[in-house]
């Protein structure tokens, strides 16, 4: 199947425009002299939902045939896709339908409900997720909308490094952290249209490295018990985003749950803004020199800004420490 | 003494261009929503330091003579001033003497410190700041740089209202914060010159209610033993900063910690950016409705965003409590 070209992009791009933001790019005197270069910070912590992940789910539905559409909407998730699609679906006044573990927090229950979105509960496990994702569908008709395995998903994260690279001139190099791949493969393609020159390398998870594995084995290596803080990144590739990464992704390399927390803080402390633990990912990598950064403009999304103020990862210690 | 006209704060606004941010504008449809207004967020977290202060630290610095600035200058302070002074004098390559009470955090220090400030232990009491800051005067002699009861101080601060009013047209109202007045005397000043028609309301923590009872009393009423999580608003107003605000001030409103606690999480999980309690202070007293939002234009200053992470005021409790 051929890639999404840029048409698709910009079509995205229109369809999206009435109802995303466009973020802001904000740089850092500390993180640039941290790292010797000149990082510019694409801010969907800021965009709507607080995650580019509303790129996608805007688009998606906006995508839908007008008969199609009426039936709605559905996804299983418990992240910010579920409230993403929701807060999309009410945009276009269609119904969605959030299928979502009976264990998910009262916070993203909440942030579902309020963007409107129809709760279904079903047993905290795969299996029963798909199995009551698609009653739903025979039940409603609904159209399912994959997290991101799914061309208009791809195509509508892709947004995000297009406004980028469209405000900021000769990158060398982009980084975007990878979970299942939709936001890491709508980057690459935009960079390989609007920019070629310009590389692009994910940031994952020590503990949650099946991107990493899946490239260096050249076929999807399933992630199994992930274990990290950066809990939007604990799913696997899918069928339609591991050969775009594999084709135009450079590299993708690792941190570990403490340098994801300290890159974090460090953002939060000098940069004021707030960022989730999966969008400290990329910069954690830059602060570990995994990415060597000296004397080169680098583009970083971040990702997303959802974290729970109750339950902040800063360890209480002597003040100062 | 005539206040500080325009042309005054422009020379201030030319002066620091150099070294200061101009900080974003920043919206959110949920404080719009919440407070039935339009709501321009003027974001001092952004600054350098993380507060507004820089703009008026630079701008005294920047406005010594040659042969005066030499000596460098002193401040007792342990807070946004301190730092800010450091950092100003560091530009201008000069010694700042920083005037610390030996119980200040090491957070605070080690800021100073970062930015060049040579710090001077005193005991925690105001008889010893000042004795000590005159000590160091008379050995080095530095000039003196109050925190807000200075001319220059409160030129540089109304640069921030300055490029507010000038992006924002046909605002109904600015607030800002208020604690000795150096924010609230020039934001005050700047809109009264390019906007006179907008109102200026102050907001102060109820626990620190000097500059309220003060604008009543129509007389300087000292902050005694005040007590506020708002914590760079515990200063008395002084003679410079008192009747600029009793002229050209609509009114002082107060708001209690628990709705300045809430103000701040509501910005930190909405707009997804960090400010310090006494930024929230106006916040709050929008979203408590004692300054009435609907219908109208309002420019709010936030103030800063340095915050201890290891010290965050939001109680740990049950998710999604």
């Amino acid at each position: 199947m051929p890639y999404p070209d840029l048409d698709t992009l910009h079509e995205a791009a229109d369809r999206i425009r009435p109802y995303a933001h466009v973020t802001p790019v904000l740089t850092s005197r500390t993180l640039n002299a941290k790292t010797g270069g000149q990082v510019f910070f694409k801010c969907e912590n800021f965009q709507r939902c607080g995650a580019f992940k509303f790129r996608g789910a805007l688009n998606a539905v906006l995508s839908l045939g007008t008969s199609e559409a009426r039936h709605g909407v559905v996804t299983h998730s418990s992240g910010n896709h579920a409230a993403a699609l929701a807060l999309a679906a009410r945009q276009r006044g269609i119904p969605a339908h959030i299928v979502m573990p009976a264990t998910a927090s009262p916070i993203k229950r909440k942030a579902v409900a309020g963007y409107g979105g129809e709760i279904v509960l079903c047993a905290p496990n795969l299996k029963s997720r798909e199995a009551t994702a698609r009653r739903v569908q025979e039940q409603t008709d609904a159209t399912l909308i994959h997290p991101y395995n799914d061309l208009r998903i791809i195509a509508g994260q892709a947004t995000a490094a297009l406004e980028l690279l469209g405000s900021v001139p000769d990158l060398d190099l982009v980084l975007a952290p990878v979970g299942g791949g939709g936001l890491l493969s709508g980057t690459a393609l935009a960079v390989r249209a609007l920019a070629p020159e310009t590389r692009v390398i994910a940031a994952e998870p020590a503990g949650a490295d099946d991107a990493y594995r899946s490239l260096k084995a050249g076929r999807i290596v399933p992630s199994i018990d992930p274990k990290t803080i950066a809990d939007g990144l604990l799913t696997s590739l899918g069928e339609l985003t591991f050969p775009i990464i594999r084709d135009l992704v450079e590299a993708i390399v690792t941190v570990d749950d403490p340098a994801i927390i300290a890159a974090m803080r460090t953002v939060w402390e000098r940069m004021k803004i707030i960022i989730e633990p999966s969008a400290a990912v990329p910069v954690a990598a830059l602060l570990e020199g995994k990415v060597k950064a000296a004397g080169k403009r680098i583009g970083v999304i971040l990702s997303g800004g959802n974290v729970n103020l109750d339950r902040l990862p800063f360890s209480p210690g002597p003040e100062g420490a």
